[in-house]
């Protein structure tokens, strides 16, 4: 029973048979092949508008690239005080900004608060502050396993569109927020007021594909150079859009992320039941976040289960404060997890 | 016929073969997986010595990072004035380095001379002139399709490591330079000087597979870093690994370099023979570049062929300077060129 | 009456007179004078050891300079949540360190706790989490017109020092320190752990002549590069060094800052009687903060008072969180304060 | 007898007047003061125009802040291959611009050819390389001591605004080639088609004053904050501005260069005329360039006279390539410069 992240798993079948499937003569190179261009029109029907596509291998660069092209060196760049850009990507951003600031935001279950958002920027503005704010940085769904809804998206793009700042949406994990809310993708990113969007697919079933999605699309008109320049425009890319396009077809995307949703939930309505188990957050998603003892911990441990212990600092100040007692742990489910795991998993937690 | 580029290509049959035999199970990601694991001990065993592995989706990364360990940003960085980090990768290693500075050295047919690689360091000597000599870049095989000797290599690796320079080869098409030479790896990499090595398997028929090979593993501590921070750590890494694990097993990397060479060298012989058609160098590895009459590459073009033009900055006061008539081509030959495509393209040279 | 800051003042008579008396000749220019070599020799005497130095002329350059060498592009930096570099610098060290990571600590009244410090480090030890806890910040006296003892700077150095980082001391009030403290400038500077030293001058009566001090003078090798590169390195450096030769003369630097020390302990001790207004810290060295009420502040700036309403950050859940009818002000006093100025505003401030 | 560079000279009379008469009263920081406000007026005067100053303390960050308004991190700068920039910045462009590349082009005697230009530039244009052409930079007076005639600059300037790219003059001795032109600075600035100007004092009487001068008012919209960012926005500023403020009234700027000048040619006449002597380029400015019998070298070094050696990169393949008796040196007159001192230098010279 491997709960540590979704990327331990491997590769959808459909998927996996794209990639086979498109292992023929020889197409041009860094993009300039016929499915590439194919998956732009995907993805333009997808968000039911024109768009600029990005296809890249890795969630970091997409985020970081994405970002890079929305802030000036002397840029703040605003997220959640949880977020993987801050906590999980060594820089990347700064990396890839030439050195903007990115300033963490603190927020209920990983979600940005308004109030917190405008006492964040307002640092900000003053004549001897000199980083201009230039861009906000949310994740859906959320770092926390929760999902924003779109007024909720909508009303932080605005308040940032109002200060002239942009809005990139970290959408590692943007299936499973869209099949949670059930609402198409353009719902949630550009009608709510989202600019720029990294979509992964890597961690639902791709083996390395992600994409940089341009709504506005007289933006970003150097993110190309940026591409090329970090070594992020593969040669051989017919094998990533290989790859998007089963993704994206027969709703195959939606599929694995629903399977991933509904292991999560059961997970989650199963640990309810146990004793000393408190989960803080709703299951929006495909991670579920629980304070457990840690004799439990230790014991899921000797029997072969693999999850990580996770930061704690969303919990401060609030009824969820771990005692000396338990552990705060995440469980990510993923289009393979299956319902044996799952129960394996609540019998051992269950056993006292 | 396609001799655009080796990587217009797609993937070699065992290569294909191995990524899909490896999906399956949840495995560490970012590298914590047994293949990469398995990788690592080849990569010492083909090297006959303890190396420092970093594997890669880019051949551009791999140069960029390589290089970037060796140089402060206050560095300069010596290579080829035809080399691809300086024409080809969009400034990734002025990226990667915070702006370290690529100086062109000259040489003949891709190869640089000593002359003026101690000629070049010399300006970078003086008090007046703060940027300090830092690292030396060659490609193995060079870009203009022929191969250094050892000790040639050797040399060049002196004239650096007297003056406390590290020395990177750019090992794009390493697999042709050894098919070319014959000799072991280690004989023209670390046995030679070679201090940090790009080794590029995408070109040679693996889908996106390069890696960063450290001979001095005291070097490089920080590397592990830069390429997370690039979001170049891939997540699920086992797909890359498995690249590996078969291009190396049995020969395979030789072997596909082997048909690749050995096709080029047909086409060289074969546009030998052909009237107005001039072959400055030789053809060590799977490069042909020639001044062709520009009716010819016109014929050529109109029944299908596709190949680049070629920037004649290696040409200049030679006896190979193009004339008016001329245009200068590179035709590159890859794994799955075959006997057919060789032909049909020297019948429709000939054919005037 | 101008108290908005010490840098609106000019500069010292002896100051002056320093620059002009070294205005005749032809030296050697980027610090091959004379006067630099015995700049030198003033700070290796007054810190009681060997030193480096670098003469800079602005107080920006010198922090993120002297930070740059601490830390790799992939490092964070530890500084307090109300600290110059992070407020007030642009991202100057951003800038100068490829991209590393200021990381805030809170503590109370312009000194970092060191229970704060222990838990922001905390979270960059991960495994997953990849910036590595590089350097330390403090800031003498601090933003907040305190005083660090010399046990406070050592505990706050052990604890950075057992993690491997560097520390730095941002000194751009360093003079007005050493005057509250009444200790000899080691005693808080390596003798408690100090690695390298922001020294400022500016502030205190010079021109513009900043210098970093390097105390382990294995470090920072590369810092005479970092300053070329960035253009810090001026040519006609003798007037710098003039300048810091007359301010360390004699205890000049000790008696301009113990006059705006005096003055703000009038200033403070005066407003301690006014009705209405309210001290929340000490007033060690040169600036008075306080909280007053919205009427008396415009009563002041109606008169021809000059000063800044300043960051209420560090009230924050204290027992000065300011009412609706406070505003938060900041009082400089400089060399050039005087007992009228002092007057005037008390005054003015009773005069309800 | 010191010829190595003007600015080992110090400060002319009325610039260190005008520093000591501003050295009263509190006035705002960071450029906030009267005098500050008052130079920009006396800039747009006299360049005929509205235009954006930025005052700063050194050439080399004026030429890299300029620089780096005007190009992407993936842009291309095409320069002279003895330009300041290239050889005697360590870097600063590369640094402020966060990796953009200098292209060396050569020139004779300091100029930058049309053609030569051209064909740096058609190098940049292919669709696989893929740095942009963004900014030209030439330097007025030349490295060379010579001076560009206006329409040769905007024959210069009309080849880089046809390709999109924007024109830097770097203008350190910008004085010395307005008194050589004897034309208006607006002659040889934006009418012949220059975008932004670096004017340095510091050579020519200075204590450490430079402006960036923005032609283009709409361009160069964030150099307020790269100044701030890079600490160069100095905070005592009315200094720097009282530098100017001297420097430009009542010609005293053409005065002092005129002088420099006019021992220049002195110098070069009374050297034409000494056996074993020879000038490879016209003395236009305050600059002289001589190829002299190493005997002759000694003999002045020995006498006390102090010069530079200088690269003999200029001289390639033209009739002034030095033999091996001979020494290629750099004689550099100031505001200072007596006859006295041309009249001794000439005679040990002429003394065989």
């Amino acid at each position: 029973v491997n709960f540590t992240s979704d990327n331990t798993y491997g590769v959808a079948a459909p998927i996996m048979d794209a990639i086979v499937a498109v292992n023929y003569g020889a197409v041009g190179s860094y993009g300039g092949d016929p499915w590439t261009a194919r998956v732009v029109c995907q993805f333009c029907e997808l968000f039911e508008r024109e768009v600029k596509v990005f296809l890249l291998p890795s969630g970091t660069a997409a985020n970081a690239l994405a970002i890079s092209s929305l802030t000036p060196p002397h840029g703040a760049v605003f997220c959640h005080n949880e977020s993987h850009i801050l906590l999980e990507e060594c820089g990347a951003c700064e990396f890839y900004s030439s050195g903007a600031r990115l300033v963490p935001v603190s927020g209920f279950a990983g979600r940005m608060m308004p109030l917190e958002l405008n006492a964040a920027i307002a640092k900000y503005s003053g004549i001897r502050n000199d980083l201009i704010p230039a861009a906000l940085s949310i994740t859906q769904s959320t770092e926390c396993g929760t999902v924003y809804q779109p007024d909720a998206v909508a009303e932080l793009c605005s308040i940032a569109h109002k200060r002239g700042m942009a809005v990139h949406m970290d959408g590692a994990r943007f299936a499973n927020s869209v099949v949670s809310l059930g609402l198409p993708p353009a719902a949630v990113t550009w009608r709510a007021g989202i600019d720029i969007l990294s979509f992964g697919a890597t961690k639902n079933g791709a083996l390395a594909a992600e994409a940089v999605i341009v709504f506005d699309t007289d933006r970003a008109s150097d993110l190309i150079y940026r591409c090329k320049r970090a070594g992020l425009l593969l040669s051989k890319m017919r094998f990533v859009a290989a790859q998007w396009e089963a993704y994206l077809a027969d709703g195959l995307w939606l599929r694995l992320a629903g399977h991933a949703n509904t292991m999560a939930r059961q997970l989650a309505d199963g640990l309810r039941g146990v004793a000393d188990v408190r989960l803080p957050w709703p299951t929006d998603a495909n991670e579920v976040f629980c304070l457990m003892a840690g004799s439990m911990v230790k014991r899921l441990r000797d029997a072969g289960a693999s999850f990580h212990e996770w930061t704690t600092v969303g919990l401060y100040a609030s009824p969820f404060e771990p005692t000396p007692d338990e552990v705060f742990v995440r469980l990510v489910t993923s289009f393979q997890t299956t319902q044996d795991q799952i129960d394996i998993f609540l019998k051992l937690a269950a056993d006292d």
